[in-house]
């Protein structure tokens, strides 16, 4: 690796190393479930250590109730060693009832438990951790994500500067329609602003007419430039690679009495499902039993050049549908497609026959997917008629070519598929190396437009595509979907080809996909923001498998994942998203079916150690057996892990928190205040979650970012 | 110990070495997860080399699917070191296809697998073996429970003997009422025989009249008198306390395609379940709430003389029932209960309060127990509109007076608590202790005689109590319950004192209990058989937790069990379960509250090893979250131990078999010949168990127990 003068010495320095953990990680990946360097063995010593710590804490911290509840006053906990910190938040004293924290006692572990730790090694890291944390806090604005006040608050601290809360920003949500109002109505659709849109280097540019496109000069959409991101990214990479520097807190729970509320009348939204599978196999079976003995001379299905009625079609695959079972049906994952990625994806074909997914699962096909707007439309009513629960269910787009989102919006509209318990995304495998295979498309970079140009045209000028814009209205996010086990070993680097010249028959890797899709969906929102539009969050699949560099791209780019499991592999990265607060979708079941066995899943330990979680099905299909996918997956978690009430309600609230809910509803479901950090955004008479969590959680999160503050001082 | 020279030789070094190993299993009783000597270390040799075995086996044996239907018979597996013996069974060649077992490859694993056991040893094992399976054989006949035909026919074999199936008992079950048949119709009640029923020595005699009961010459219900049942208990404890002899076969699964059938539609049981938590939390806190909005002015509660209606109930507990939740509720089991049976049984009191328990969750009571009777009606309505559904609800006896059973089935009748998905079992918790120590009882004999001579009475004279008649023709059988953890350290010998004189307050041992339930009910047993009338099944809890001799004590006793998580300690009695297929209802769910965590529930490796388990609930309202406690207790077991819809199909059809639906349920259920054991007995059509599972289950069934047979050859 050679320095070529142009960038500074510790910028190429960082660069360097970072290289060279990329190559040492990636060196052996034909091995699926590949050792990266940022694995900390089971035996590491630092581990160990930790884990007698927090074992040793968590007999210590004893959280007691006090009948005195007179306590107004929060501070973060002082430590022997530290000088006492500043109160974070006073509350007044004519706080409502249900806002008082009871008094608890706190007890503070001291004695070898930072030993080793020398105070140049805390100063680095805490300078690191600082950093780290405003890289993410530049990302999130940038694209209209969130990043937490208080985070944001001890940033302001550490830099001399004044926090102001009317800087933070929130993603914008289309409320729910009024009473009367129609979801689908296209008046009111904004004007044509003229804008050009136009891709160059994998992001869209807005310019204001043909001739400013043609000079390049654009509008200002600013998104995080190629360069910065890589030396960010590197920077990150090298960090984390350091191994652990600091601890996490072990968390202690209480349960407490509330009235009217239980966990049963929480709001819990699946905060990641896949529409194409979000019935269930039985639900499913019914359908395809129901819709032959109603449209058994329908034609439904066009069958090599020729149209075929369901019952031609049933017959051409030798099949009666009275005989027809879950068995036979076979879409349920089971122990063959543990670790078989491959095997999984095919169970999305019933009976193994493409005709059958296309039929029922498909949004386009001879009946302009009727059938799979209508079970979608079923599970809606399900989960109306359950009141408490949401669903952000993910359609595809491809990036196939462009008229993608016109047909899909037009299968939206045309069926009608609103519901107010549903909140739409949008997923986008990583599959290019496919449709470049097959000459879909010449580029990666034409993949990037067809996904991307129809919504910033469609922003510019609504009233040019009514369907889309409506659609668009109901959209609230983008994820990335794919099989990350499946590595490409290319590192991203400023030297990387841009997506224009990406030709080859090669995925590009994860973190290059993140990165275009992020930078294109930043713009994308500063633009809709001006416009008075709802913007789209990022919300990848990440972590699920793969490298650890995944979870790294997703720290800066990502509002929130889905998945994280490899998080466990690496404590930095780990402590990352506890201080900045990452909510985190986990479906143990999915993992238990593909990846990791359930008992192994480290949503308990995630959770205990402060990491915001909620709880997902993924594919309800494949992976679940009863009427309430949402309640078995909350049901196992709470017998196999142990939790209590208090666990299972703060999972709801994180839940709620994490998903694309309209300002609106999160304040009917979470209160109103759910904006503010700790005790203050909690209302336990909706969330049932105690206030004794919320300060612990907060006292806890502004222990560590205090730390990293007090760190820093003496620079 | 001294040999009083009245009992042989054998006999008498039999029972000296019985007491030592329970003198050295009791010694340290204090101590609540005690070490058995029966128990084997995780690190045995034995076990591990079993393991290894089993692995190797589990590799080997794979039974894989042959294009040709054609083989029509069926042989035991021969080894290379054995002669081949007989074919045991041979189908006809006009058997319907459901009935063909496909070819499929068998792999013997030949070389040191035996190695280290002497011939000598083999023998002595078999013979161990073969007098221990003759015991359960002779016990069940006693008390018209069931044996299986094909350990009979093994037995016959080794003897000399011929079998003849028409020996084979049957417990007898009362069937579905005709359409148009008033379950509650008292008409046609047999009439009164006249008998005398008087206890003596803890057991109900028959007598032709008074003049023959004072006179002790009873009529011929024989009983395995008490002399007999230590001998053979005594010969048990021996035969166990040698350790692991033989070795289990590991189970091969394959799914098979079957029209029409999968799991959702199989037929399946709840086979142990406590109609006092039948319900689940939310259902009980929506029925409380409804009465409430009802029933608030209704006189519904004695409060210390006083009668008060429920709202004047809910004020002197200081609860409003729209503030109660599933919290305040606090019926849940959770971490605080594990290891606890105390704080278990305390969650039986909704709000901790008792008058609750009293009033929501009792036949007797103000209201006479009207709100538990709809309670249970509701779940009834919900397993009937489920349609697969069944339960067999325990209802307490206590033995404290012998008005008991008068108001227990005054209560059933009054209010109709009949369902066509439910059958009843009466529970009797092991409690005399406390009985005694409130002297409601001036000894063991009158609790004994409380508890049965009332069922006897109306044996005979079915019309002097046609309420209680209806009831028993309802009553499938009886159940003995309580923390089995709780260990009295009694040995059971014939000098124990006779129930009569057993007037101390310490509560007699667990065996003690399980012989004189099982006495009475043998006697009882005939005695209705002899006026057609159904016959009751001894399902005693057993192997929860406790000594081993508990199992030991069902193995010769039990049709049935609930729970034997204990087997797993004893290689010797879980050989035996599986060679006599002792049907044991397993609640893992339950356990993992309880005694045992989920992950470490020995379900998958005794449904592995062919013992013959079934999935039950236990109590929905302590551990069951969803609207379906019996789904949600297959759909854990399926993901946490990625059981096949095979091994599902197969847990459902062992329900069905272990319960009592009457004949022609089962007939219906399972097909018409399920009677019958191994593929013959298994119709693919109604269980969905591929008959290559039978086959596989039933060949290594045979192989063992010829294997006995071989070993007892040079006798």
């Amino acid at each position: 690796i050679k320095n070529n003068n142009k960038e500074p010495l510790t910028l190429w320095l960082i660069r360097a190393f970072a290289e060279q953990v990329f190559a040492s990680e990636t060196k052996d990946e034909t091995v699926r479930d590949e050792i990266s360097m940022f694995d900390v063995a089971e035996d590491c010593p630092i581990i160990h250590h930790e884990m007698n710590n927090n074992n040793k804490k968590n007999h210590c911290i004893t959280l007691l109730f006090n009948s005195k509840k007179r306590s107004r006053t929060m501070a973060v906990p002082t430590v022997a060693s530290q000088a006492a910190a500043t109160p974070v938040v006073s509350v007044e004293v004519d706080t409502p009832t249900y806002l008082e924290v009871p008094d608890f006692q706190r007890v503070a572990v001291i004695g070898d438990y930072a030993a080793g730790v020398t105070m140049d090694d805390f100063e680095l890291a805490c300078r690191g951790l600082y950093r780290a944390l405003t890289i993410r806090e530049k990302y999130m604005r940038l694209a209209f994500q969130r990043f937490p006040r208080t985070a944001s608050q001890y940033l302001r601290q550490i830099e001399g500067e004044s926090f102001r809360p009317e800087e933070q920003l929130e993603p914008v949500f289309t409320s729910p329609p009024k009473e009367g109002e129609d979801p689908f109505d296209v008046k009111n659709l904004p004007k044509n602003l003229g804008y050009v849109a136009r891709m160059k280097d994998g992001v869209i540019y807005v310019y204001n007419d043909a001739a400013a496109a043609d000079k390049h000069k654009p509008k200002d959409t600013p998104y995080p430039d190629l360069n910065t991101f890589i030396d960010d990214m590197n920077f990150l990479i090298a960090l984390i690679a350091q191994g652990p520097t600091t601890e996490i807190h072990l968390i202690s729970k209480k349960v407490k009495k509330n009235p009217h509320r239980d966990f049963y009348n929480c709001r819990k939204v699946d905060t990641h499902i896949h529409a194409a599978a979000c019935m269930n196999q039985k639900h499913l079976l019914r359908f395809i039993k129901k819709s032959y003995r109603v449209d058994a001379e329908r034609v439904v299905h066009n069958l090599k050049g020729k149209e075929v009625t369901m019952k031609e079609l049933f017959q051409s695959l030798n099949l009666h549908p009275y005989d027809l079972t879950v068995d036979s049906l076979d879409v349920h994952a089971g122990r063959q497609t543990f670790q078989r990625f491959d095997k999984f994806n095919a169970k999305y074909n019933p009976v193994g026959a493409s005709e059958l997914r296309d039929l029922y699962l498909k949004t386009e096909n001879h009946i302009n997917g009727e059938y799979f707007a209508t079970i979608i439309k079923e599970v809606a009513n399900d989960l109306e008629e359950a009141k408490y629960q949401y669903a952000e269910p993910r359609l595809s787009i491809y990036g196939c070519n462009a008229n993608e989102w016109n047909k899909l919006s037009n299968w939206f509209v045309r069926h009608r598929v609103y519901s107010p318990n549903l909140k739409w995304m949008i997923q986008v495998p990583r599959i290019y190396d496919i449709f470049r295979g097959r000459n879909f498309v010449p580029h990666f970079g034409k993949m990037l437009e067809n996904i991307f140009l129809p919504v910033f045209q469609a922003t510019i000028d609504p009233q040019s595509s009514p369907e889309l814009s409506i659609f668009l209205k109901h959209v609230t996010g983008f994820d990335s979907v794919d099989d990350e086990s499946k590595h490409s070993g290319h590192m991203f680097s400023t030297k990387s080809p841009k997506p224009e010249e990406w030709d080859i028959a090669k995925n590009p890797s994860y973190t290059y996909y993140i990165y275009y899709m992020y930078a294109n969906i930043a713009a994308l929102n500063q633009l809709r923001k001006q416009r008075g539009m709802n913007t789209f969050m990022f919300r990848p699949h990440c972590g699920e498998a793969g490298a650890i560099t995944h979870l790294l791209a997703a720290f800066m780019t990502a509002d929130n994942i889905s998945h994280g499991l490899n998080l466990k592999k690496s404590p930095v990265l780990q402590y990352l998203y506890v201080l900045s607060q990452i909510p985190i979708a986990m479906s143990p079941l999915s993992n238990n079916s593909l990846f990791l066995e359930y008992a192994k899943n480290p949503l308990l330990e995630f959770h205990k150690k402060g990491l915001v979680v909620s709880l997902s099905t993924d594919d309800p299909m494949q992976f679940h057996y009863t009427k309430e996918p949402l309640m078995e997956e909350y049901a196992i978690a709470a017998q196999v892990f142990k939790l209590s009430t208090c666990d299972m309600c703060e999972i709801a609230r994180n839940s709620v928190l994490q998903s694309a809910l309209s300002d609106e509803e999160k304040r009917h479901f979470l209160g109103k205040d759910y904006l503010k950090e700790g005790p203050e955004g909690n209302d336990i008479r909706k969330t049932n979650v105690p206030q004794i969590r919320m300060a612990y959680r907060y006292e806890t999160l502004c222990y560590e970012l205090n730390l990293i503050k007090e760190g820093l001082k003496s620079e």
